[in-house]
């Protein structure tokens, strides 16, 4: 049965407000509007939104037009909509999304986010700066912001790194849209697809899927949980394999915690070198050090040029804003043309806003507070997790950044873990996130940056409950 | 012979202030901070400062500090950095490269600009709503905003496309860090490494090189500088290779300036349906038009599920935002994994002014305006370029968009009009940078958007005089 042009009209518009187009309360176009884009005459139009608000569906408003109804129905419609996206089919670990995304949901603990709690940051200093960056934007702004990014921002970075002793002048820096892409974009640099690259196991899946995303080839060498990568390993993979470039975090690694030492650094760099293998570095954490002295990073060794160093605001001072670095010593020319090319740039406002929260001072006070806080917030979950957890659950306690690795024991099952957690209220991120394989089914990673308080001792103690009774089976 | 521990402290306090870490007239670390971090004595930092001020590098101000001094061998420094990388070796046209940052340089009237004139945006608007959005921000907009992105943005550009009569649903709506980003997300969720794709010739570089880091398979099909892509053709590749994508632009297309009529749009979608073969339509100057109506996107035809429609703020309204979009149909899920493991989202705070700015109002007359004063320019330019160009050239007047596409004659190399013209202080764009091979090398494309004036006319003046000479040779 044919519908007749007003009815055609109104499920159209009614189609429109079940996949929220229009939300209830919002203006409906006008009908000379809707005219006009339909092709429809005046009174097609009219009897279409008519036949709406009979329906209840939408209402009139008296020298105003016409408003969407508020409808429970919407509702149903809409989780139905979400539903068939969760459905669809896709290439990567599910489960890695829903906990990237589970800090959304205010009613979970998201134990096993990946980002630090957001409550941790001078919002309000961020703020001014940004207000003041939109004052002193113009036209040409866009432009003048083209890779290699803010050059009074590159100039802060490098002088940071000159007050850590290590010498990278402003020309090698390339400003990114956070660490992430400058992990793509150093490994679009020295690699090709089919390349070999060595990382860390556990790693951080981000790069699991940067390597899968370039069709290249990993080779995962095993990393202690204290003491970081294992060099005679890496020696042997670099014997056995044509490695290309080797990707790892040097202090405070993700998922780990663990922080290489001054020697291993030194001896890392060295046999990389020996090798001609190039070297990304992952620094977004190397800031938040609870000792006296920032861990330096392998980027700080003699001949630094073939180290791509990546670091970002993301973790320290500005979640949201997107804003990473290169230092990428020999590559900067080809790390910027990859950027053109991809992203174009970074966003100049945000840009702009970075460049005078640096100028204006400030971020080592920030810094100093953030480490002490994350410190004791570590403190906490850590000595509330050796109290409540059953005591074959070994964990270790890193000297810096915001997380906590815990192997339950072979017995238990972290997905499983993650699950029963889930349905009461806790994510945490299990093992099966960081490897290719099933080699940490039985390890999950704690978020402690969060505050300690009641909320978090719940959730503590429901995972510590939920591991006595898997060793229990 | 060895240098003392002073003589090499001041050894690379100069290396960083020739590298411009610290510009003159910056304060240099206090000699309490230096000693900390050198690890050296009080009296071996002052000594180290002395040397650099009796050498006229820093200055002391009493009671304040050390102070970078103001020195001429800087600038020579600086120059012989920047040669440095520009010798490197680089895998793609250096062309493109300095084309699209030439517009940097204030002294080149950058007629090869693929940017649009930045003074034809709203900035005090613009820069409004991003103060608005500053004060909206909370700590958990970072969380908020992930992919898909901003819910209200998503909102609002379903509005638009209701508007035009297109049935797109918010959740389908994935915003991006530019349409670049939008392209490439595309591909990347569309394709496998080693797959065919079908595209323009003449093509944006974009998409040339985006194909290339993705080590995809280019079928080049003819496009015509007035009735766009050979459907003919078309059909002849989707035969003949295995093609799993196609990628162009309908509408104002770059650098061609031609749109598909109404019935090649539509027979260019049965085509690709016929042959179970996505296409990504990237339309970002589709809202560019110059007549009563906007062209239809293919994105409105029935079946519009295997559709990406990319598009941007950056062509319209916000270019240093770097905020885009795709309307990616049944692929919306996977777009958003892929973009949360690239570049995890598109900045936060200009995704909330830019939504804030769409709920304000005032687009559509921002748009009216921007489309008169682009239609104006190309009449002038395009006057100019009849008047003062030698006969045998030819050009095409498009109904949208700001460039011009001028066939020079296969006497002419642009490669050579480029050189002579950027020594005379003028950018065009050559056509090798439009194409994997030499076939476009007698074409320029002319960006349009600049207004008419004493220097445009200039402009336009030294690139006729200078075809003109190429053709008496």
């Amino acid at each position: 049965m044919a519908l007749s042009r007003y009815e055609n009209l109104a499920q159209t518009l009614r189609r429109q407000i079940d996949s929220q187009v229009w939300l209830p309360g919002d203006k409906l176009p006008s009908l000379r509007d809707s005219c006009k884009q339909s092709g429809l005459s005046l009174m097609t139009v009219l009897q279409a939104y008519q036949l709406l608000e009979s329906q209840g569906v939408i209402v009139a408003r008296p020298q105003s037009g016409y408003y969407v109804a508020p409808r429970k129905v919407r509702e149903l419609n809409r989780r139905a909509n979400q539903t068939l996206h969760a459905a669809e089919q896709v290439d990567v670990n599910d489960a890695i999304f829903d906990i990237l995304k589970g800090g959304q949901d205010p009613s979970v603990v998201p134990l096993g986010s990946a980002f630090p709690d957001p409550t941790l940051f001078p919002q309000p200093r961020l703020a001014r700066s940004l207000a003041s960056a939109v004052r002193r934007m113009s036209p040409h702004s866009a432009m003048a912001n083209l890779p290699p990014g803010n050059e009074e921002l590159r100039r802060n970075i490098a002088q940071r790194y000159a007050q850590n002793g290590m010498e990278v002048p402003p020309d090698e820096i390339v400003i990114t849209s956070g660490a992430m892409e400058s992990l793509g974009l150093s490994l679009q640099a020295v690699t090709e697809p089919g390349d070999w690259v060595a990382i860390e196991s556990p790693a951080f899946y981000g790069v699991l899927q940067a390597i899968e995303r370039r069709k290249l080839k990993a080779v995962a060498i095993p990393t202690d949980v204290r003491t970081g990568m294992d060099l005679d390993a890496l020696e042997q993979a670099l014997e056995t394999y044509p490695i290309k470039a080797c990707w790892l975090m040097s202090n405070f690694q993700n998922p780990l915690g663990c922080t290489l030492s001054v020697e291993k650094k030194a001896r890392l760099v060295a046999i990389l070198q020996a090798h001609g293998v190039a070297l990304i570095e992952d620094d977004v954490y190397g800031e938040l050090y609870f000792g006296g002295e920032r861990p330096m990073p392998l980027k700080a060794s003699e001949n630094r040029s073939e180290i791509l160093h990546c670091s970002s605001f993301s973790k320290c001072l500005a979640p949201g804003f997107r804003v990473g670095w290169v230092a990428a010593g020999a590559y900067a020319a080809r790390i910027q043309r990859l950027q053109l090319m991809s992203t174009l740039s970074a966003s100049v406002p945000v840009q702009l806003a970075l460049a005078d929260y640096m100028q204006q001072g400030g971020y080592d006070t920030h810094l100093r507070r953030l480490r002490r806080q994350l410190e004791q917030r570590q403190m906490a979950m850590f000595n509330a997790i050796t109290e409540t957890f059953p005591p074959s659950v070994s964990v270790n306690q890193p000297q810096g950044g915001y997380f906590l690795w815990l192997d339950l024991g072979e017995k238990v099952d972290a997905a499983k873990v993650y699950q029963r957690a889930l349905a009461q209220g806790v994510s945490i991120a299990p093992g099966t996130m960081f490897a290719v394989d099933d080699r940490y089914r039985h390890c999950i990673r704690i978020n402690t940056s969060f505050e300690w308080g009641p909320h978090t001792a719940r959730a503590i103690q429901i995972i510590a409950n939920i591991v006595a009774d898997e060793l229990k089976h």
